[in-house]
This record gives C-alpha cells, structure tokens and sequence, in this order.
C-alpha cells in the first residue's frame, strides 16, 4: 500500500521528480504565495529582485523535500510550508551571493540580478531573505528545527569560504572538493529534509535517515551539476556549459582529469584555471581530456554512490507515497547526465 | 541607592561610556572570549577577516547595551552573553557587507577586509558571522528574542537598500533620510536593548522602554555619526571625515544644507554627490555651506532630540546603576561631536 503505481510506467531508473511534484503540488501552491508576500517590501527594489530570481524557473527541489518530508511523518499544520519557503529563502540568498562572488553574468540563461542591479543590490537583498527566511522559522516556534537551519546556514557560508579559498588551485584533492560540496551544497538539502520529521515530531531514527537522505541526495546532486558543466543534457536545466571552466572552479571532473593527466597536461590546466586561457578552443580541449581520463563518468559514478547511501538511509521507513517520491528523486538526480 | 557616586565627579552632562564599560566589564569579558571562539572555523580566512574586523577598536556599545538591559533586570543565567554576542557578530556581518557595497578602502583608519581579501570573502565571512549569531540565539532558547533578532536583521537589509535607492538622489527629504537610519542603524541597537528585558522575563513595559531606548538611542548615534562625517572631534573615532561625501552618500548635513541652499548652491551638491566631483577643494565648500546653513549644528539638535525620547523611555524605571549608565551614554553619544 502506499507505492504509487503509475510510476512503473515510467522509464523507472531514470527517476523522476513528478511524483513528487504531484505529492506537494498543494502544499507548494502555499509555498509559492509564501514567496511572494515574504518577498515584498514598500522598498521597491527587494521585490524586483528576489522576483527575478524567484521567477527564473528553479526546481524548488529543496521546499519540496522538506514538504514530503514532513507529510510522510503525517505532519498536520501548517508550519512545513513556512520552513519550505524558509529553505527556498536561504537557497535563494546563496544564489544571489555566489554570484556576486562568482562574479557570474548568467543564471540559467539569464541576466543575473548583479548585472541588472548591480553586486549592492544581490547582496543586501540576500540578507534581506535570509533576514525573512529567520523570521519564518521562528514563527513555527521549533527550536530544533531553527537550529538545525541555523546551523546548517553557517556550514553553507564555510563551504563558500572554502570554495574560495580552494579557488584555481589544480592540487585540491577529491576530499577537499567533497569537503566543499558537503558543506556549500548538501547541508542544505540535509537540513531540508531533516526539518520536516523535527516538526513532525518523529522519532530520533527518522530524524537521521531524512538528514541522511538528504546530504548524500545534496552530494550527488552537486556532483551530477559539476558534471553537467562540462557536457550532458545540460539545456533543460538552463545552465551555461563551461561556466565553471571559465570561472576557474576546481570540480570534481577537474580534480581527476589533472591527477589523472601527464605532466603536460597538467601544465595545460594551470594555464586554463590558474591563468584564465579559458577560451572555447581550450573548452574542447578541457572536455577532451575529461573524455580520455573517464573524468565525467567517474564523476556521475561517485554520484551513484551517494545516491545508494541516500537510497539506503530510507530503506527501513515504512512505505509511503512521500518515501517513493523521494527515492525517484534520487535516480532523478543523477539521470540528469545521461 | 544604586546610583553611581563617581559620575558626579565627571563632566555630566558630555556624558561618559565609562560606567556602561565598568558595570559591564565582567561579562564583556565572556562575550570576548564567545567572539573569538564563535569567529573560529577551520577554515582558515574566515577568523582571519572576522578578527580583522573584531580587533578593530570598535566600541562594542551594542553588546554592552545588551548586557546592561539584561542585568538590570535583574538576569542571572548566561543568555545576555550568547545575545550580546549575536548582536555584535549581526553588527559586524553588517559592517562588512557594508563595505562591499559602499566599496569602501578604508574603515576607522585600516584597510578594510574586502581591501585585503577581496569582496567575495567579505560577503561570505559576513554571512558566516550571521549564522553564528543565529545559532547562539537558538541556543539561549528564546523565541522571543529570537523573533526581536531576527526581525532586526530583514529590517536592516531593508534599510541598507532603502538607502542603496535612495543613494546620490538629493531630492531625499529628511523623512526618507529618517527612514532610512531607523531601519540600518537603529533597528539594531533596538533589539540589543530589548533582548536584555526578554531574557530577564522582565514586563511588557519594561521591554517597550528599553525598546524605545534603544531605538532613539540608535537614531542619535547615526545623526550624530553623519555630522562627525563633515567634521567634529572625528580623530578618536578613526573615522575618515569626507567619507560620505566621497561615496555620495545623502545624509541629513547634506539634505538640510541642500534643501536651505540657493539653486546655485544645489547645482554644486548635484555635481559633487551626483556626479562625483568630490575632491577635497569641494568637500572644503560643501563644509562650508553646512556651517553657513547651520546644517550640523541642527543634525546634532535632531540626535538631542532622539537622545531626549531614549532617556524619557527610560525615566518610568527604577534607579539601578545600570539606567544610569544607559543614560549616561545617550549624552555620550551626542557630546562626541561638539
């Protein structure tokens, strides 16, 4: 009971995310109102802005976990859909930020908020929602919850800062990658999907099967879109390939390719990340040599790998409709590379 | 009783932070050791630009405030530390997101971090510190002053963009101008002086007093800040004087001298704060112009006016040292610009 048949007449390896659409399409419709009233103000600028990025057509993956997150415990109230849109909130402070850091000119193909309002704007707009993303959380009165995205709130700034400081520098080896994707990426997918048994007053077990779920979701997640920078079906999701390439990012595929690489080679991607020669032709090239060492299968590997842990982390629940949405989303996640 | 003696012996009425520094010097003590451990991480940069900022000789008034409303309420636990502490991180995450959108070199004489370790650290070491000041809220338990902390924080954004809007327009009135520092500067030293009764479960009265203080107390702080901008004993505050007009920044100085001036007279403030002619030889006109328009002179007669509501919010309460040094610091704060 509780399997969601229709599913089966799907290409099931590949995963979907429509069963998980359809499970917190109510629930995400109050979400989505939520967005928009917490995200105006009398001072004109902060709409226009978190509209912009609100508006740019994300999966709101993250608010939905913590939806079913919460529904699957048989969460009641009405306190998921204030942290759902708290979660959206702080992904969306981050996104504004990272591009301030990143000094990105496109999200998902369009113009970003800094480059239409400049890197002041995406900064204190961002505050503005982590500010707002807060006060949401308070307002459902769980302190466990509010330390859980408190915490996780200042994991994700370390990971950015580590990022940073890890920046162009081809001798970061794949545990400190993993190190910056666990922190900048999955603590916030773990804190999504552990809030919603805290509200739901489940046990201390399902507790760390949705936190566990979630940071190895959030990990394979993260490495699938490293991945996808460098090739795949990257179009549906919008994304520019070779943004990380020319933003001298150390990803995964990257880290391997250099290890991998012969001393020339290895010349060749100092000059490429360290130096900026980032130009298309040395793109080709980049791709060419990932192609040669295995470097973005490996990578989708490695993402399998998380996916099991996240697969596994469910495995004892009771079954439920909210438990198979969740683990289509797994295979949903990694499929993207294909 | 509890009144203290000594103060008498000072120059009263220029007012003296120096009793809010004894009374409280104890618990300064543990909210400095909470600064340095709170600001720590294994990632190396961030207490490297956190301590940068922290070691920089600010005063701490907001956290002292903080402690001093608390105690006063009788408060013996260890929350009024963790809250101090909060705020001075939130006060010090402002600071250096202020400086990367005002693009500031320099703050109270030094480099400032974004001069040092670029603008992307100050960003992401700003949204650290603000997670770190969200975790200790949550860990002192109380819902309530956490909704005081965390509605100050969208209120300060909001307020930092309110003023990002409102930047180089000299059409500002001394309304909007007003809007502005309550909301960027005010709002904080508000719920610094609130908490402090929340803690020591203290009446609604009791909170609404200090509130009042604390916001009025906030509003002279920043007049009296803007008219230091354009001279005044500015040396000891480390304060470049000319800064705001540098950055073209409206405050009151300059609205009341443009709104007094002749059109002539506003053609000059476009050209300077519009279209950045701002060199010493104008900054020297433009201080000139404030003198003959009274413009300063009546900036610190609007803080008088605030400091007299803060010390009227505080009149109800009974004598305790510390609504002495409380209101011994509104007099210090506006006697900083004679």
């Amino acid at each position: 009971m509780g399997v969601v048949v229709s599913l089966d007449e799907k290409k099931s390896n590949d995963g979907s995310v429509q069963p998980l659409v359809d499970l917190t399409r109510g629930d995400m419709g109050r979400v989505n109102e939520l967005i928009l009233s917490k995200a105006g103000s009398d001072v004109e600028m902060i709409p226009e802005v978190a509209n912009h990025l609100i508006s740019s057509g994300g999966k709101r993956l993250r608010p939905m976990i913590t939806l079913a997150a919460a529904r699957m415990f048989g969460y009641q109230g009405d306190g998921h859909v204030k942290l759902a849109t708290s979660v959206e909130f702080m992904h969306t402070a981050t996104l504004l930020h990272d591009d301030v850091v990143d000094e990105s000119d496109l999200r998902r193909g369009r113009s970003t908020a800094r480059m239409i309002w400049g890197n002041q704007a995406s900064v204190l707009v961002g505050d503005f929602l982590l500010g707002q993303a807060f006060k949401m959380m308070v307002d459902v009165g769980s302190l466990e919850a509010l330390d859980v995205l408190a915490t996780s709130a200042s994991i994700i700034a370390e990971g950015e800062v580590m990022q940073l400081a890890a920046a162009k520098n081809l001798e970061t080896t794949e545990d400190e990658y993993l190190a910056v994707i666990k922190a900048k990426t999955a603590a916030l997918f773990s804190a999504a999907a552990e809030v919603g048994p805290i509200i739901a007053a489940a046990s201390r077990t399902d507790r760390q099967a949705l936190r566990s779920y979630g940071l190895n979701l959030g990990l394979a997640f993260q490495l699938v879109d490293d991945a996808l920078d460098y090739g795949g079906n990257a179009k549906d999701l919008g994304k520019n390939t070779g943004d990380d390439f020319r933003e001298g990012k150390i990803t995964l595929p990257v880290v391997l390719t250099y290890r991998r690489g012969t001393s020339e080679e290895r010349l060749f991607w100092k000059e490429a990340l360290e130096n900026g020669q980032n130009d298309d032709k040395n793109l080709e090239k980049a791709k060419g040599l990932m192609t040669r060492y295995g470097a973005l299968s490996d990578t989708v590997q490695r993402a399998r790998h998380f996916g099991g842990i996240a697969r596994d982390a469910l495995a004892p629940l009771d079954a439920s409709p909210q438990k198979d949405a969740l683990l289509d989303v797994i295979d949903f996640c990694i499929s993207r590379v294909n």
